[in-house]
């Protein structure tokens, strides 16, 4: 199942996308007699369990509710407001690592132990949202398509083996960067973490539909032209790694998302640097998640 | 007014601290009238305005609720899960950045513009909690006494001569740092943001009571050892500069946390270093907001 966060003639609810359709998860629920009905992505991360999601599908295919159309709903960031910021991986795959290190913002080459910092989603944005900023901030907008991993439940010291049990499902998000503010404040945090600088979606894909590991095709497309073209299997720091490291004495929590890293083809990359630009819209992509489509205006 | 977030009774509650009592703010609130009362810090610091703040005083002079004595409650951090993870700065003490130089945390010396990153503090421990951690995953855990701003509303693009007005109050944090860990995963993150490492409290002091700028004396004591000693005067970037440049193009929210950095004196900086050690006992003292106690745990 795909989940989502979306309005519909002014409600906001979670639902079920499939093909066109949207279904809402919460008139689903109670007509599977539940009590205790999630009102957000957050508790519906927090209630769903694999036994329940199955109960879903059962009920969802023998159509109980009626389902709105995709076209007359608008699509939010899967989880809008994130109860802690949204845990980012730095140079994460070898050949992003390598055309990143020219650059000024970092000098260290291929990673020994991974790069954690984090990024502000408040709120995240959603697909067809706008990527704003002011000039006058930043003049060197970078994109950066990644694999987001949204944690089902909590933990600290997770086992390597252990950690698949504790995602919840995946998602797409735009690390959007602002490369002159990402050097110049030597920590990359405020450079990451402009408003609109998260865009995350369309939707969550629950983890039973992606085979573990996790080998995906992942894109960006600059206006229709691709920039980034690779394979979650090409991290650095798999999954499983990035889950039990990160978690060593930090206690990770349900809807907590970890933005695995980004593949070779950013802006920054380019010779000369490719900068985003008012007016262009940007596609990232991942094979059985979707794609993420924003547009970006610059302002004074 | 100082205002803690408290628990009495096993009932967890916020409360005005005052001289060795505690009144519950929700009681009082209902004494004088109010419909919509706020039940946690944060709904608090959206609620509270400065007409509001007169009339609380006002009504505690006159005695309308019962306090509890200090000796009889439990004190939290006074916002023990902030909305977003702690807002931080980096040498931001000309002695601190030019004692951690040395290391190989950075070779960087004196910043030239703010030096930001985030902490976890999910939960912020309060007066009296442990630091605990493993020493499998640190070996090198330091203290950094700071004051923490609280802002009191939306903004961004805030101007250097409006700042003051969007702050609620003041508090101190410490922000506990694996060194080992900060310097291996380049970005500072993960070593500040292990559990327990955000030691805040004891309350927050209302702005009215700190004159503008603010200029007080900030202390670290482990064991009774005075290791740091500064004023907030000292700061390189000022309370003013801080809110302003972070809030460009960043909207900072009512209840965020901002921690202005640590004067020089932390255990990374003495040859040999001073790391913290199971037993040790670490004070953060700073003028008119009162003192931070925190026991250090060691485990395997």
């Amino acid at each position: 199942m795909k989940f989502v966060t979306y309005v519909h003639e002014i409600k906001e609810s979670i639902g079920i996308l499939e093909n066109n359709n949207v279904f809402d998860i919460k008139d689903l629920l109670k007509k599977m007699g539940e009590k205790d009905i999630p009102g957000t992505m957050q508790k519906f991360i927090e209630y769903l369990d694999e036994d329940k999601s199955h109960k879903m599908e059962l009920f969802l295919n023998n159509r109980v509710v009626e389902p709105v159309s995709l076209d007359s709903v608008k699509l939010k960031a899967p989880i809008p407001y994130p109860r802690r910021n949204v845990f980012c991986l730095g140079k994460n795959y070898e050949e992003h690592a390598r055309e990143i290190k020219m650059t000024q913002i970092s000098g260290n080459g291929i990673p020994e132990v991974p790069i954690y910092f984090t990024k502000v989603a408040s709120p995240a944005v959603g697909t067809g949202d706008y990527i704003k900023f002011s000039t006058e901030v930043t003049k060197q907008v970078d994109y950066e398509a990644e694999l987001g991993v949204i944690m089902g439940k909590d933990g600290a010291d997770i086992k390597l083996e252990d950690a698949e049990k504790y995602i919840f499902g995946y998602t797409i998000i735009n690390d959007v960067s602002a490369r002159d503010l990402q050097g110049k404040h030597v920590q990359w945090f405020k450079g990451k973490s402009l408003d609109t600088f998260c865009p995350m979606g369309p939707c969550i894909v629950y983890k039973d539909e992606i085979p573990f590991p996790v080998e995906l095709d992942i894109k960006c497309m600059v206006n229709g032209e691709v920039r980034q073209n690779s394979n979650t299997k090409n991290l650095i720091f798999d999954i499983p790694h990035i889950i039990s490291d990160l978690s060593r004495g930090l206690t990770l929590k349900a809807g907590d998302i970890i933005s695995t890293g980004t593949p070779s083809g950013v802006g920054m990359g380019f010779e000369p640097v490719k900068v985003l630009k008012n007016g262009d819209v940007v596609e990232c992509r991942i094979e059985k998640v979707g794609s993420l489509v924003n547009h970006v205006v610059e302002t004074l």
